[in-house]
């Protein structure tokens, strides 16, 4: 296994930034786009329930839509693809017994012998103290695949913009998720940055560690 | 800038799962320990705010009272470093000056200059839509910051375990975290897989590409 030196990783953490000019002649290559798609079906979530849809949108026409909802910001035409992060509405038995049917053709097992596990999940999403915030729950998921998406995209260097600046409802209409079980949560354009982006060069503005983190 | 090639992101990615079983003998050193802080730290966030702390437990003791808190789950105890994520809570106009004080003082520029941005912020945050949901706001970016972290681990080779079934109100309260601005949403084991851990070989479930992946 090849990994990244520990120095390698803080490099691409400080070269990524949020992009506010993409150069819009570059693309991302399908080879590098079928990448960040296998990050995105990769990414963990509680119990790997995946409550979620990633809606990749290239569409020009589509794309000058979304940007009118998105604090028209620029890099949601110029990025290379433009990725929604939607979640699964109301996650419950029939979604929990779906992912159990899978994980029981996957890997080969008796759908009997996920019992236990059924019932843990429902007794904690269906039944239990997450159901009243499932949508939120959901939501917790969908924002760990974005920090996997980011972190992804900047060690394989593809430049990316994070955007909760969106009328998600808009965004809905647009995409035809109106009234189905998705709704848009947040969004990440990714490309390349152009070079007349001034904020690549911008220093990060962060607290102190010995602020941001407590030893126990 | 080494980045990593595709091939090998996919390959880290395959190779993270949520560890069932640590190696206690095996601590990450101090250099990786400290790159993975340093990861932490540089989570991106909406508009930079950091709305966060995150606190890394090493001590036996008080790891043997979270994993009472954490489902009996002995990864608490038997990894290298447990991580918990805190969100700040209430996020009002007070902590916006105080990113904006640290963002003047970091990038060199006049205060009075950053109003505008100040103007966004408090428009979005304080008197807009996620007011009323401003710890659940906080709680999502924390999910950014624990999905950057179990990438970043995964690239440089070092194992995470999520866990998200923890009573958050205990470990405030064994963390001394009740009463103050912060407060716990989840956690991270993170350390080195025992070669015992039968999960490790286990096929990864993941819902086809076709059923997560829209093209638009």
């Amino acid at each position: 296994m090849n990994h990244l030196s520990p120095e390698q990783l803080l490099q691409s953490l400080q070269w990524r930034y949020a992009v506010k000019q993409f150069d819009a002649t570059k693309k991302i290559s399908e080879a590098v786009w079928n990448t960040l798609e296998e990050t995105l079906v990769l990414t963990p979530s509680s119990f790997g329930l995946q409550p979620w849809k990633f809606l990749v949108v290239t569409d020009v026409a589509i794309r000058q839509q979304l940007m009118a909802h998105s604090w028209n910001q620029p890099q949601v035409v110029d990025c290379s693809h433009h990725v929604v992060f939607a979640i699964q509405k109301n996650l419950g038995e029939a979604q929990i017994d779906r992912f159990l049917d899978s994980t029981a053709a996957i890997r080969g097992v008796a759908r009997a012998s996920l019992d236990g596990y059924r019932g843990m999940m429902v007794g904690n999403l269906v039944q239990g103290p997450r159901h009243s915030i499932i949508n939120e729950w959901a939501t917790f998921q969908s924002y760990i695949a974005l920090g996997n998406f980011m972190t992804a995209a900047a060690v394989i260097g593809v430049d990316t913009c994070p955007m909760e600046g969106i009328d998600a409802s808009k965004y809905d209409e647009i995409l035809g998720l109106s009234g189905s079980e998705y709704q848009t949560v947040v969004a990440c354009a990714a490309g390349y940055r152009s070079s007349a982006d001034k904020y690549a060069s911008l220093a990060k503005v962060r607290y102190p560690k010995s602020e941001l983190i407590r030893h126990i």
